[in-house]
Parts: structure tokens; sequence; C-alpha cells
């Protein structure tokens, strides 16, 4: 992961939701063309926590996956808990808890600015630590099938 | 408004939900490409009432609105009312009301099959009833304008 990964893409607040998200869609196909990941990883997104907005951030999260698998990457999503628990250790770690230790494990002067940054380089970190495991597991299953 | 443009996209259940966005995403940029709409109109989705396939209609839509958007569409959305008000002049009309109207409107022998079908065709019979309205009032806005 390069530090030029770590940002958050921003879309004005005064264009229709539509051209936010095809603004959104432009963005992600230029940035995945460019850092030509092999991985996505997408947060796995929950209702109760906020009604208000959980609908424009499944819009988006929908829009990040298709974009992901039309460039021929793997996708792959995590709850929220699993990415606490993945970085902190505890899957129940506040924001600041997380920041520090995405700071840490990547090595950085400061915790990646804006706080969604901070989130999405966490989310990276936990698929990091997975995939081992899963790769260990889809090699077993592969061993052992006949 | 033609018959083929009456129907619904199906992708796998048994495909991964990136990839049957990714494949939705595919589908509909084919059809908009075909079809050359002028207005692609996406109803609005709320949540209290189905949370379980809350998410998944959500990251479909926001999918529909970026490919719409980037073929140079015009995105509308209405709520379920809307659209029955629109359809059957009754804001709370079921399902049936509405497909005998859609049936009706359309001249078709028989009710849009499947229903998703016949909710799709509400919704454009819902713009088109709101599109004569709209395009008086950004009419009276400009003149309004010095």
């Amino acid at each position: 992961m390069s530090a030029r990964a770590i940002g958050v893409i921003r879309t004005a607040p005064s264009d229709s939701l539509p051209q936010r998200l095809a603004e959104l869609q432009q963005e992600l196909r230029a940035l995945i063309a460019e850092l030509r990941p092999d991985v996505v990883a997408v947060e796995r997104i929950f209702f109760q926590n906020n009604v208000r907005t959980a609908m424009s951030v499944g819009q988006a999260s929908g829009i990040a996956m298709a974009e992901a698998v039309a460039a021929g990457c793997e996708v792959v999503q995590y709850s929220p808990n699993e990415v606490k628990l993945a970085v902190t250790g505890d899957g129940a770690a506040d924001k600041q808890q997380v920041q520090m230790m995405v700071q840490r494990l990547l090595g950085l002067a400061a915790p990646p600015r804006p706080a969604d940054a901070a989130d999405a380089a966490a989310l990276a970190l936990c698929h990091l630590a997975h995939a081992p495991v899963q790769a260990r597991i889809a090699a077993a299953s592969a061993g052992a099938r006949p």
C-alpha cells in the first residue's frame, strides 16, 4: 500500500445525488486503473446504526463493488467489528484506538486524516490480516478435493 | 415507451453480491445504450419497509443512477406513494390496482409480468404525469429571472 492510496474521494454536496454517485464512479474507476489493486475491501454496512445515511452509503458501496469486479479485482467485505478486532484486538474499539493502530501499523508520523481515510486504511489492514488464513483455507479445500 | 422496455434484469442468486452488482451494471449500461432514454426514473427507497433487502436495493439503485448520469440521462426519483398516486389516483393503492392501471394506461392485453416490471412501468408513467408540470415550473422560474 502506498501513501498515495490513503485518502478520500469527495463530491460537491451542492450537486444532486445522481451526479455525486456518477462522479464517485468515475473517480473510483480512475483510481482502480491507476493503482491496479488485486483486492478491493468494502465495509459491510448495517442499518441499525444510522438509517438516515445508510441509503447513500449503500448506493456508494454498490458502485464501488461493481467497479472493482468490472476491473477484475477480487472484492472482500468486512464488518466494522471485524475491522476493529483485526486492527486493535478489540471488536468494540473506539475510533481513536483504530486511528492510533493504523498510524502505528503503517509507520505514519500522524493518523491519516480525515477519519474516513483511517477507516479505509484499517479495512485494508484487516484484509491483510485475514488474507493468509483465507488462502490457506482455500488451498486446503482444493487439496481435499479429488 | 416500447414493449421491449418493459422487463427485468436478473442475475444468478448463486453468484456473489459484487459479481451480481457488476452484472447489473453491465446490463443496465447495454440497455441505456440501446434505448437511449432522455430520462431514467429510479424509485426512492425507504428503510422502514424491509430492512433486510434495503441494502441490496440501495446498492442496485446507486449503480442505476450513476450509469444513467454517465450516459447523459436526466435522473428523477419518485417515492412508492407518488407512483401509486400518479397511476391510480390513490397513494395507498395496492399492487393489483397499480398493475391494472399500468395495463390499462399502456393498452396491454395483460399486466406486465413479473410484478417488478409493472412497478417499473408505473414509475415511468408517474414521470410522464409529472414531467409537463415540472417543465412548466422550470420555464416559469427561468422567465422570472432577469
